[in-house]
């Protein structure tokens, strides 16, 4: 029960959504304080990068299992310091993250899902998305860049496209994070008062504010509309930053504890690979070992 | 000078190799014990970090630098710990790690660079090559799966390829984890005797073993062939596994201190952005904020 705290404490109920309703400073499932916090987010790491490598190794036995971490949230709500603080946690090599920026001409000329599909992680990886197919229905909406039966057609797409990959293995982890207006002002405050932040700030950003409660508006829509049993959302209160970073890696790690994971077994003699090493010839690094040399190509291990 | 000890020390003289005479159990410039070497990496985090965060906002000005990890090495060497303990200390999502396997009939079908060129990372990118085009020069001499005509082609194209990369922004870093035949025969019996290490293992790992002086001798040959001005080889000592991480955090970091990073100015009034939040109409998360929309798509930030 413990395992699953987080998920059952931020798991968006199915039916009518309500995000003014959720306290975006909240901390729900941690009693401590942000020293507190981080303490336990570093303590996450060695289990969270055992099972992560234990995800991977199952590749080797033909396992389609992975996970997909979709972040999304409004500017500054903290997708990237998630992903560092929290993904950054595991091995770098099992990880394949993806930023989706507005999209270049040639991902316009195709479905909105075609660019997706393309960065749905592999067997063994953790894919984390940085923003996603939901911005196609919700700047899609915000700035009318589809119509309305266009983004209606998007949330069932969305729906069967999900439903589909968690068919295939892919236990998908959706995330939103959850500020307040009063706290994005601030970060955005913040940026400007760091020189070595502005590079992260764009006055369009400000542009996109202005816009606050049409975006709260279209999240709310969007995620009474893709809430499934399959693929459900997570909205994490994301004010206080430690708190944010801990929950996503909770979140991870119960995902991660419901794969049930081992070791894969060998699919080999271990004694027998032990003897090859024990009894072989002595290796001469100087002179050519003369080695009768196999023409198929095994390719690097 | 002290910041380009390890790429001094460590830089593959030109002219003739003898792999033989570089000592694999050695720690060129580190007096410390495992230890101070575990701590001294540590240490290094942080201003890898910066650096390499200040690579990836430079991308904002419209530089095209980045910079290319390329990890060779014999099976257990420890490419995977590199990119694991160095790569590990900055952040994901400026890194781009590719892991070269024996080749797909697609990859195949065209010159063995095809597959390389897509790989390469793009503007403000730390790319990470987990194995490489060596490898084509590698066990592709080794056995024999190309004449020596196509071997010969191939040093001379690597070189005009490399020298195309560091024309276009790109600073290569290729680093040789050079083990010993026995280190190699230690690592292998320890995978054996680690049941959460036999996903690792493959029985084909002893085959190549066994081929171990004529790998030396390709590595010597493509070592010297390729080790150019615009890009050189660096020979990491990697039986001691925290002196090879460290080996290769120093080499990223002087590659990074040699670009002479700095944050980017905005190209902005801060100023007037500031105001832009400070004098703002509160905003109600309730309710439709009714701001006039815009019609071109500015995408996400």
């Amino acid at each position: 029960m413990t395992d699953a705290l987080f998920s059952g404490l931020l798991r968006l109920p199915t039916g009518p959504v309500d995000l003014s309703a959720i306290d975006t400073h909240a901390k729900p499932g941690f009693d401590g304080n942000k020293d507190d916090g981080e303490r336990a987010l570093a303590d996450l790491g060695p289990e969270l990068a055992d099972m992560q490598e234990q995800l991977f190794a199952e590749r080797t036995t033909g396992s389609t299992r992975r996970v997909l971490l979709v972040l999304q949230g409004m500017d500054t709500s903290g997708k990237g310091g998630v992903i560092r603080h929290a993904i950054g946690l595991v091995d770098p090599q099992g990880v394949r993250i993806t930023s989706f920026k507005a999209p270049t001409e040639e991902e316009l000329s195709h479905d909105f899902l075609w660019r997706i599909e393309r960065a749905v992680p592999g067997p063994g990886y953790v894919g984390v998305f940085d923003r996603s197919h939901y911005e196609d229905v919700l700047i899609g909406r915000v700035r009318d860049i589809a119509d309305e039966a266009e983004i209606e057609r998007r949330y069932d797409a969305i729906n069967a496209f999900e439903q589909g990959l968690v068919d295939d293995g892919v236990i998908i982890i959706k995330v939103m994070l959850h500020i307040s207006a009063d706290e994005q002002r601030e970060r955005l405050l913040a940026r400007l008062d760091d020189p070595t932040k502005h590079w992260k700030f764009n006055p369009g950003d400000i542009d996109e504010r202005m816009l606050w409660s049409d975006y709260q508006e279209a999240y709310r829509i969007a995620l009474e509309r893709t809430n499934t049993p399959a693929a459900p959302w997570y909205v994490v209160p994301s004010d206080r930053k430690w708190y944010r970073n801990l929950a996503v890696a909770q979140l991870l790690r119960e995902a991660l504890l419901g794969l049930d994971l081992a070791w894969p077994e060998a699919d080999f003699d271990v004694e027998e690979q032990r003897r090859r090493l024990t009894d072989e010839t002595p290796i001469d690094a100087g002179t050519d070992s003369g080695t009768d040399k196999a023409t198929d190509r095994t390719g690097p291990a």
